[in-house]
């Protein structure tokens, strides 16, 4: 669709913390209209994945971890970072096996969508692998403390329609899913 | 559902940034086996809000902007931040009016959810309001530059499904929406 919005132009961006988990520049802005925004925040992260699991059986392969910033336990998609020359198929192939030990099956990515736009500069590549089963242990990060659920479709909705899947990241697969494969 | 995850404990907090579009702390936290991770990132947001607005005509209200983190022009919902004294409601109901002139009609709240429970304190309250009208013109902040779209359900699933939703607070209760909405 044509559009009459322009973008900005940055006039200067200046980094306020560089460390691996968080990057956080401040870029001064020029808008369409000539003012200026000395103040835009922009968070820089690696692009991510996520995936929705399902087994043979029709369940869905679900993690449950702790969660810091809201102080709440929460049943989750595997998701993580892809690593240095993977693509984001095999980073999320290999986050689900080392997280659930979870592996096989046919893979497709679903969709891409970012955190925030205006402030976030990555995209969570969201992948729906169907028929996986389980074929080795977890594998987990010295830091990660995650518990293997297999939830129904069924327990799968009543977790989603009570509000307890948070994460925008996964609701929005999650939410496609169900539209896209009604029972 | 009973859980053996354990929530971890901050042994100390500091502010690396506390600005009125950015608030960042680094927390040094101790997992449940007793490791300390001596940096989580946290950004603390207010609650937002976004909402679904439907015309009597079944046409979704829409806006278009750029969103400077990833450079693009998109069609999304109208989002905004509650004000001092407002409800949630309230805030979604003025940033609608503000943003596209539309209101009126009924309203209620679809979903609650996080932009990362991980690192984002904050929750997005996604309101779904039928029946609105055009009532009032637009009127804008002096940074906002947005537009105003309807679009038919059609329309709208095709940008869904084209990947173009890029936001993950908006697709999410748009896929809820077309989930428990079919046609």
């Amino acid at each position: 669709m044509e559009s009459k919005i322009k973008k900005w132009t940055t006039l200067e961006s200046r980094y306020i913390i560089r460390r691996p988990w968080l990057t956080a520049r401040v870029d001064r802005v020029q808008l369409p209209d000539g003012r200026i925004n000395p103040e835009h925040y922009v968070l820089e992260y690696p692009d991510w994945v996520n995936v929705i699991a399902v087994t043979a059986e029709g369940e869905f392969v679900m993690i449950r971890q702790y969660r810091h910033a809201m102080d709440v336990v929460l049943v989750e998609l595997c998701a993580g970072v892809a690593e240095a020359g993977e693509t984001m198929l095999e980073a999320a192939q290999r986050e689900l096996l080392e997280e659930t030990g979870y592996g096989g099956g046919t893979w497709r990515e679903l969709m891409a969508i970012g955190q925030n736009p205006s402030t976030c500069t990555n995209l969570t590549h969201c992948f729906l692998a169907e028929g996986v089963a389980r074929v080795q242990d977890q594998s987990l990060d010295a830091s990660e403390d995650i518990e293997v659920l297999l939830l129904s479709r069924a327990e799968l909705e009543r977790l989603m329609r009570d509000g307890q899947m948070l994460q925008a990241l996964m609701a929005a697969p999650l939410w496609r899913y169900l539209a896209e494969h009604p029972e």
